[in-house]
């Protein structure tokens, strides 16, 4: 039986510098840590006043918040969206939402997916088209997929979650990486049995903060934030979240941006032998020949990259966010 | 059959001025919240770095977080502590880790802990004391109990803990309101089947970060840290909890400080007719011959106190936390 990601032991994540520093404690400090798709750019967070850090998050600014999201993702309204303390809460979250039940996942892919799953009870697979996961009770798939960028297209979506619909099932589709690409929404209209999630830290760089967004069909959605409970979104987030969400001219920008550094990114990762897998404007994700050995060379290096041990041969790559972070990665990959 | 709360429509909640101003349009601004029990001199709170804002909580700055948890109260270590973004997370987390059951409620008391568990698919009832609670599935007490101020022995809920621990079930002791008290604590050694929950946010008077830790024996410890999944805690209450939970001297002068408020309150609670029911160093609770129109009164003034649609009588007060609160909270009163 193949060993599946989640089934045994911790999931091994990005962006946590300890583990870099254990592996290989002669590395140049500072790190650079390039194992997240986190935007290294962040949003140019506004200045905090005293009472978000002291008064009980207020409804009121709750409601702002998921009004700000919904005009942001093209959602229909604020009683499409349910906000929370970063969408690993929801993906822990769902799960706990329904009877055992059979799910699918649409992978290889981001793995708190199925071990979520597999946590609250439901018999999980991995499949590896979206066809396949229409038959279980649940489908999982991320759009644009993490770590190889794979899409899908909306009628695709719809058809799956209406077919899921149809006998009480759902459709979860992660958009974590969908606010800087071209990709197919079902923020728009999500149909019944769609749970669309997207998540704020992500494209604003802003991870520490814990915000994230289901959206979903107002039944859908309000069954979401009851389960939440009240206050469940931090008083920092709500405002900075509120503020940056609203800044469409931030977000154009930055998908332009964004997406000139991935081609960068391309170009030195083609010049050391990698071979392009795909990606968002956020990562991207590479083959190459000795990835065990390039693993170790940026690691010496001070560049932690992210790797697979279901691949052994891919290697998935952030952006770099200062010139001098583009320097060191270019001297180790020549 | 006699209604309860949680069981028909949203529950009220204070610290939500929105509601303040619907009721009494006319109040002088800015309005002063009596309503919550959350410490109005707040922690000092450190400047924060922009990285706790922008990077992924790491794994090691959560436990260190425990470690500071577990030193202030007094538990055996960082592996009997799981920190969630707020109690109420773990309030609607607990029960969806076990099957329905039967949950008794010791009560009136917080009225999320009832609400959650009906949430949760399981059937509560309210009882009035221990002993009968632990006929149940699950026990909830609050201990200092809010509103009320009751308290129990150390002995009567290890009692409580371990005939529900020896049918499988647990017993729920929410300290919310411990950290300033003399009350007879579970953390020391938190016994088999206990879960013991601790609020941040209200000691600390920083409620906006959202921080609260369950404390109990390591496996449901872990089991709970597993639920909560990576990331649960944000980067700034990460941060600031860490320094203000290591802070022995602050909590030491903000329990004498806010004990000597509380007798302040109580003094013009007995001038305006009231008959004090009891309460913690962060709110006192009494009864009052009108009290409907007293909360008129203390409205129209600008200043918001909690009320009880199932105690008509009663009222709740925070503690004032400016010489100018005092001075309105005291003419109100008189």
């Amino acid at each position: 039986m193949a060993r599946e990601a989640g089934e045994a032991g911790p999931i091994r994540h990005g962006g946590d510098l300890g583990e870099a520093r254990r592996l290989f404690p002669d590395a140049p400090e500072p790190w650079i840590d390039l194992s997240t798709g986190i935007n290294p750019i962040p949003y140019p967070c506004p200045a905090l006043e005293a009472s978000h850090f002291q008064r009980l998050p207020a409804a009121g600014d709750l409601r702002a918040l998921e009004a700000a999201a919904a005009a942001a993702y093209g959602a229909p309204g604020a009683g499409h969206v349910a906000a929370a303390p970063g969408t690993q809460a929801l993906i822990d979250l769902l799960p706990r939402l329904r009877g055992p039940g059979r799910v699918a996942v649409v992978g290889p892919t981001y793995a708190e997916h199925a071990a979520a799953w597999r946590r609250g009870g439901h018999a999980v697979a991995t499949v590896p088209d979206l066809g396949e996961a229409a038959a279980a009770d649940v489908a999982v798939v991320v759009n644009p997929n993490n770590p190889d960028g794979r899409t899908w297209t909306r009628p695709a979506l719809a058809d799956a979650a209406r077919a899921l619909a149809a006998r009480g099932g759902w459709l979860v589709v992660d958009e974590a990486f969908a606010d800087l690409e071209p990709v197919e929404s079902l923020c728009a209209a999500p149909p019944a049995g769609a749970v669309v999630l997207r998540s704020f830290g992500k494209t604003y760089g802003l991870a520490g903060i814990r915000l994230g967004f289901a959206v979903a069909a107002p039944p859908a959605a309000d069954a979401i934030r009851a389960a939440l409970g009240p206050w469940a979104v931090s008083g920092p987030a709500l405002a900075v979240g509120r503020v940056a969400l609203a800044d469409a001219a931030w977000r154009r920008e930055a998908a332009a941006a964004r997406g000139r550094d991935a081609a960068r990114l391309d170009a030195l990762i083609a010049a050391a032998g990698g071979r392009l897998v795909g990606g968002t404007r956020l990562f991207r994700t590479a083959d190459f020949p000795d990835a065990a050995s390039l693993f170790g060379r940026l690691g010496r290096a001070g560049l932690y990259v992210r790797r697979f041990e279901a691949a052994p041969r891919r290697l998935r790559f952030g952006l770099p966010g200062t010139g001098a972070a583009w320097a060191r990665l270019a001297r180790a990959l020549a």
